[in-house]
């Protein structure tokens, strides 16, 4: 037993009041850090075959950043297709609103779902995940839970910044709920897709609009300035990467200039009042950990209903690779989410 | 923008199903993290203030386990001391089913709870924390819900190995329920005392006995074995230490040579059946963020009522040091605790 390791636990736990000395940084030195090993098997083996990273070179230029888009829409696209293929769910392009959609279709809709479509936004930094790319969720959500979902393809940047992603999103809400009920309707997406979902609803009690259900918010991107702890903490553990670099620079495609801390680019720092019923999803390994539960605390505040459920090992988004992968905690997922859904939804 | 960064991030994205490179360990640079910035400035402070290790030396026999018993202890009954001074919270030693307990009484009784006490189990990693130095939750508790309550001075190692401890608090709980009712009694602990606070309501279950209507089981070791994610990636970023060390070392002087697999020394392995509803607290920087998530996932798949709240930034058991320190996030963990506890006890 090492003598310092009895000092950090006496200190730590004698909760000393004494005189000290002031710290901004934790130096940690050089780690090798196993594989989580208090999860699934399935899991376990889903982590050990995550691939190294490839070195791709850094866009700068629009056209530098619209053929990296295309080139990750295409592999991603191909990935969602066999994780489609695999579940038997189907698609179909759809106008709504004037703004390009998805039909996403599971081989079977289950009868309390039966005429109610749920809307889906998909992630990607903001800046990819457009077309078929952006499927993967709404397809796992489809197939889990035995429901048609609208995927909207939102229009993105370089090309679109904000806020034209939100003002899809709002003009395709607006259209559906000439057919159905907002209340029987849960928004969901995650990472940049969670942003999208809180801030769409935000927006969407701006005007006046009726608000979703139910929404299901995974590993949301909550404060697009770079204060959240676990970019920091978890670097290196979340195959996401590095909050520098690539999407420091969809951040900054994306807000255009905006102020990062407006409440509709960084929803957690809006007012809330009335929010929907919201379910959280995030991972002890998620580079997004601390957005999420930053955003659950702001809901919690303000005295809504929430739920908040961390997978342990679980990188960015780990839980939606159930559409191409078996492991029992991405069914667990669904199965939490159809619980809340449930509960929430008229 | 570093091409690794967009490699990374495309890697994640991407959810590649191609053939991969098998890896059992994450290698990690040396690195400097700042201190968590998306929290309160008291908080800030409160971190920031918090002191660097201070060598001691390790306990290698009962004798010495003992010394370093007393001399934390005393440290630990000195800070709680003045916590409970800070608030007016007073305390009377008092037997109860021939265990050591103490009453813990605020300043002034909420309406509400007037003619209940709560049940209080003290962490310390199983061996710390006897006498008055485990009295500190039990105080926060006490001031910041208006509420008596009863601290069970359980019996420790070296001398009083498991199941000793569960032996005390069981003895404790029968003999209170002579005079009020299990279902308006919420049982609560942190760290040791979270793990105790589970063990002791799967042991009065073994037992056929009535369990409490509600538990907080705040930051809970409920895994001895070494498994838990957080142990790893979280090692210099919580002052709570390493796992290796004294934390192995008072875990192996409780089980005693008993399997750490066993569902009274790690909950997380229980068979759970209409078990009593929990909250559960930790923070991003706690080495027992596993522990905990794991815990609150296993009541879940049981479909038992929970709530998990994480905070940003905090390490182990932070919140409870509101006793001491005023930060919002403290006064926070105490509302959701109480609106936990209003709507689950009769």
């Amino acid at each position: 037993m090492k003598a310092k390791a009895v000092g950090t636990f006496i200190t730590a736990l004698a909760l000393s009041i004494s005189a000290s000395i002031a710290s901004a940084n934790t130096a940690l030195p050089e780690r090798l850090i196993p594989n989580p090993v208090g999860v699934s098997e399935e899991f376990a083996k889903f982590v050990e075959s995550k691939q190294p990273a490839k070195s791709v070179s850094s866009p700068q230029t629009t056209e530098e950043w619209i053929a990296l888009q295309t080139q990750f829409d295409a592999a991603m696209s191909e990935v969602t297709r066999l994780g489609m293929k695999k579940h038997g769910v189907t698609f179909e392009k759809k106008s709504i609103g004037g703004v390009d959609t998805f039909l996403v279709m599971p081989k079977n809709v289950s009868p309390e779902f039966e005429g109610v479509r749920f809307v889906h936004i998909h992630g990607g930094a903001f800046v990819f995940g457009g077309g078929e790319a952006g499927l993967g969720e709404a397809a796992w959500i489809a197939n889990g839970l035995g429901v048609e979902v609208i995927s909207i393809d939102y229009r993105q940047p370089p090309l679109h910044p904000y806020p034209a992603a939100l003002e899809d999103t709002v003009a395709v809400w607006k259209e559906l709920i000439k057919t159905q009920s907002p209340n029987a309707t849960a928004l969901f997406g995650s990472s940049a897709g969670g942003n999208l979902t809180l801030t769409t609803t935000l927006k969407l009690q701006q005007q006046g609009l009726p608000t979703p259900g139910v929404l299901f918010a995974g590993t949301p991107a909550t404060d697009l300035k770079y204060t959240s702890d676990t970019w920091h903490t978890l670097q290196g553990l979340d195959p996401l990467g590095a909050r520098e670099g690539v999407i420091d620079g969809t951040f900054a495609l994306y807000s255009n200039g905006a102020d990062l801390a407006h409440p509709l680019l960084s929803p957690v720092y809006a007012e809330i009042k009335d929010f929907p019923p919201t379910i959280f999803i995030s991972g002890t390994r998620d580079l997004l950990l601390s957005d999420t539960v930053r955003m659950h605390r702001v809901l919690r505040t303000a005295n809504i209903e929430t739920d908040l459920h961390i997978y342990d090992g679980q990188s960015h988004g780990d839980y939606v690779r159930g559409l191409n992968y078996d492991f029992p905690e991405s069914d667990d997922a669904l199965r939490e989410i159809r619980m809340f859904f449930d509960k929430h939804l008229n």
